[in-house]
This record gives structure tokens, C-alpha cells and sequence, in this order.
């Protein structure tokens, strides 16, 4: 019987919930346990697993699913990996992860772990399509368009403003990269609705895109955590101009960073020690099963 | 300075020709020259660089880019591990390339070569899209749906039918993998069009698919090598069902094909010694440049 990898979910939000689906979908894991700071509190689909408030109290964690917020993932995966324990996450601050990729490299590297940071969807996935189209046509214009569908990040900076409830942001493509946002408001009970809209149009997170800011009763109402992504590269391979590649996907959000962060700690277990980003490891370690099988069944 | 990866372009055909540009066009590379068997016959794009009849009689030679036919491709390969040299190819017998590469790593390992075999676009680069598809939505379906374009397999297939002059095979896609190929023939003086429609429909590379024989006048001005491809993947992320993928491209068949051997080419200096698929090469490899830079552009 080959050994299972066991893994812990450190955080138990929307991306926790997810990952343990997909770690119980995947043969070649257990799951040892969840970390959350709540730890009395243990929903029924967890009965199953030590819910802790420390990884200390897992037994055996070969890798640990970060599912906290972008802004705790550094110091999280510090003190994971000083531990031994290879850390995977899926921080989303695009200009952010070279400067994680060097914190976590020399942790990782003295205490025998590995790291895949920012191993999501985008950055993720969609960055290994990027790095495919630009190996395909080295010259040329590649465009990124978001959506149509709830940006989590976008929400959190229009709750923030003052007088907001809760938010929501839907990221609309406009095609070539440029996008329009429609911000869904449920205000506090004397919130101005003009004074909202204003700063929220100046924040930031909106101010360089269409912005349209809505107030509803609800917002609740309307939230769906579908999501996509069309990627296009228009460019040229050699001296061949015109050459031209798409890729586009329709996905549950949470469902997708989860399953890939999820192929990401198998591919902790393949590589040598230190941090990587996604780019960085071959496809085929994201894969469970037999090299030749996979290679037959996919090259 | 940094020094340039030397490439030589073993075969001269429609890749060689295209790879020969792809070189030109890549900074990091220098072209050590051209091994074809008539040595002699030097076309004018040529003309800056040595045109030998054997590998030997080129300098410093640190990767081969194979535009040689596939059935010899092995042979070719091997020689040119032997030597200590890096090879590429763009073999494309789907069902033998596990065999070719355990055919070639002993080889390359013996000799301290790299060689990145089955280096086109499918197999190539596709293959590294359905890879990353299976790592985002595990279980599901994912068809490769080819064309429009010239096939060069079944081209080459029709035409050494008894009869035939000259041949073009058109992949038509009809969707979920399925094919139509359409196969226009010049047949040679005297020859029965219906004995050969029925033995091209008839032959194993056809007899599967439904085929379309027509006879034509003259096959070469139908002759065109864009081609493209629509991969579709739709699947299980975890325990979300209906996640959907999506990738396609048009583009100039050869001038991909090239591009992306020269990339593997690049790739080959980057990685431990042996022999690889290109799932199993890590996707900046085929990249030049500076790794925090291309991260920092891609991730």
C-alpha cells in the first residue's frame, strides 16, 4: 500500500470548506486534521477529523493547505515550514509574490520543506497559460479578461467603506484586459448613498476602472461564486505573425483554488526543498498516479 | 556577456526552415548550422551559416533541434546523445513516445545530455494545457478536437496509396473529438479514382474516421499549413461538478512547431540530465530571461 500524503487545511473559511472536498476526492491523501482559531467549533462535515488550534496537535503533516486571508499567509507559511511541514497557498497579491517566493525559500530550504505559493487560479493556473503562450509566441500582447463574476477581493475593499454593510463586486470583461466593476451596496442605516459611491469610486481597488455602484436591500441575495477567465495571446512564433491561442474557463471560484491548491501539495511532495511558484514546477507533479501511465494518457 | 545556447538544425524541410527563423529570432541563441544530407545544396537564408552533412563537423554544438522525419527520430536522437549533445524533437506517434523516451534517457544520462522528445503541439504543447486541465477538475472528459488544417500524417499517408500522385488530408473538427477528413487526390496518369477512394477509406490511418475522398487537379494549390485546435475539458473540481475549460488556437502549423522546439531547446540546458516529456519539464524552462522578472510578468 503506497502512503498516503496527510494533509492539514489551516483556515476553514470558504477555501477550507472547499479543500477538504477535494482532498476526500484524492486518493493519494488523508487528511490529518483542520487548523482554525475556533477550534470547539466543528461543523458536521468535519466529524470525521481533529479540528485543533494548532498544527502541533496534528500528528504527521506532510503539507499544510493555507486557507487564511493573502495578508496572514507569509507569517503563517513561516511557522509552518521552520516546523518541517511543506506549505501550500494561494495569496493573491500578483506584485506581491516574488517577495513571498524569497521569504519562504531560505525557511523552506533549512528545515528540509517545500512551498508553492500563490497557487490559485490567477495567480495559479492561468499563469501557467500565460507562460505556455509566451513559450508558443515569444512576441505579442497577452490579455487577461476577469469574469463575468464576484471578485473576493474587490467585496472586502467596498465593505470597508464607511456606511457599508455589506458589498458586492462583479467584475465585468470588456475584452483586452479592460473591465467595468458593479458594486452591489447594502448600506448601514443612515449611510448617504452619494458619500459611499463617491469614496468608493475613489478608492484604490476602483478608481483606475468603469466603476458603478448600486444600492440594494440585499446583497446576500445576489451572491454566486461562479467565475471565469478568457486569457488571449495574439503573436508571433519565429517569423510567423498572426499566430493566435485562447483559453477560457466558466468555474465555481472557491471549488477551483481549492482542487488546485489541493494538486499543488501533491506537487510538494515530488520537488526538491525550497519555494516555488507555479511556473516553476512541472505539470505533471500537480498529477497523481503512474509517470508512464500519465504521459500515455496525456502527451 | 551571457553566453549564447548553440543550436544546430539536424533536417531541413518545412521545420528546419521554420526553426531556423524561431532561432533567428531568439536573443539567447546562436545557430552553430544546418546538418542535412545534401550538404551541398545551400538556399540562401542559409548562407551565413555552416550547411554540414554530419554533426561532427559543426562546433560547440550544446542542443540539436531534430526536423527529421519521426520514424527517425530515435535513431537520430541516440547518435546525438551519444556525443554529449542535447536533442529535440517533435516525434508524433502519440502511442510510442513513453518507449521513445525510455529509449533515449539511458542514453542521455550515460552522456550527460538532455533531450526533450515529442516537443511540437500535439503532442507539445497541448499536451501541457491537458495536464493543467486534469490538475484544475480531476475527474471529467477532455476532448482534443483538431483543425481545420492539413494533417501531415494522413497527407503523407494518402499520397504513398498505389495511384496517387500528390495528396492533402483537411482535419475537419465535428466536435467532442470526433473527425471528418477530407482528402483530395492527384492521381497519376491511368489510375482508377474509385479503387483509390476505396483503398485510402479503407486504410488503418482513415478507416475510423468518416472520410471524404475528392479528386482534384492539382493538390498543391490547395495546400495551405495554418491549422488549429479546441481542447475542451469539462469536470470535477473537488466535489463541484460542472467546471468548464476551454483552449484553442490558430495558428501556422510548422512555425508552431518550430517555436516550440526551440523553446524545449532552451529548456534542455535548464534541467538535470536525461530524458523528459514536456509534462514533465517546469513551464518557465521554455522561457528566457530572468526568473524574478518573468514571475513578476506572468505569475
Amino acid at each position: 500500500m503506497v502512503k498516503k500524503i496527510r494533509a492539514a487545511v489551516v483556515g476553514y473559511g470558504n477555501i477550507g470548506k472547499y479543500a477538504i472536498e477535494a482532498l476526500n476526492a484524492a486518493d493519494d491523501f488523508e487528511i490529518a486534521g483542520v487548523v482554525r482559531r475556533s477550534a470547539g467549533d466543528k461543523p458536521a462535515e468535519l466529524a470525521a477529523y481533529p479540528v485543533v488550534d494548532s498544527i502541533d496537535k496534528l500528528d504527521n503533516v506532510d503539507v499544510a493547505i493555507l486557507c487564511s486571508p493573502t495578508r496572514a499567509v507569509k507569517e503563517v507559511a513561516l511557522q509552518i515550514l521552520a516546523k518541517g511541514i511543506n506549505t501550500v497557498d494561494s495569496f493573491d497579491v500578483h506584485s506581491q509574490i516574488v517577495d513571498l517566493k524569497h521569504s519562504l525559500d531560505p525557511v523552506a530550504k533549512a528545515n528540509g520543506a517545500v512551498s508553492v505559493v500563490a497557487a490559485g487560479w490567477d495567480p495559479g493556473s492561468d499563469s501557467i497559460i500565460r507562460a505556455l503562450m509566451l513559450a508558443m509566441a515569444p512576441k505579442g500582447i497577452t490579455y487577461t479578461n476577469f469574469g463575468p463574476g464576484m471578485s473576493m477581493g474587490h467585496s472586502v475593499a467596498a465593505k470597508s467603506i464607511k456606511g457599508v454593510k455589506d458589498a458586492l463586486s462583479v467584475t465585468v470583461p470588456l475584452g483586452t484586459g479592460v473591465h467595468r466593476r458593479l458594486v452591489y451596496v447594502e448600506l448601514e442605516s443612515g449611510a448617504d448613498f452619494d458619500t459611499v459611491a463617491r469614496t468608493l469610486k475613489a478608492d484604490d481597488y476602483f478608481a483606475s476602472d468603469e466603476t458603478h455602484v448600486k444600492q440594494v436591500d440585499c446583497v446576500d441575495s445576489l451572491k454566486d461564486m461562479g467565475h471565469g477567465v478568457h486569457l488571449t495571446h495574439k503573436g508571433v512564433s519565429g517569423a510567423t505573425q498572426n499566430q493566435l491561442f485562447e483559453y477560457s474557463m466558466r468555474i465555481n471560484n472557491p471549488a477551483l483554488t481549492s482542487q488546485f491548491l489541493v494538486s499543488a501539495a501533491r506537487a510538494t511532495m515530488k520537488i526538491p526543498v525550497g519555494a516555488y511558484t507555479v511556473i516553476e514546477v512541472a505539470p505533471i507533479h500537480y498529477l497523481p498516479g503512474d509517470t508512464d501511465k500519465l504521459i500515455e494518457r496525456l502527451v
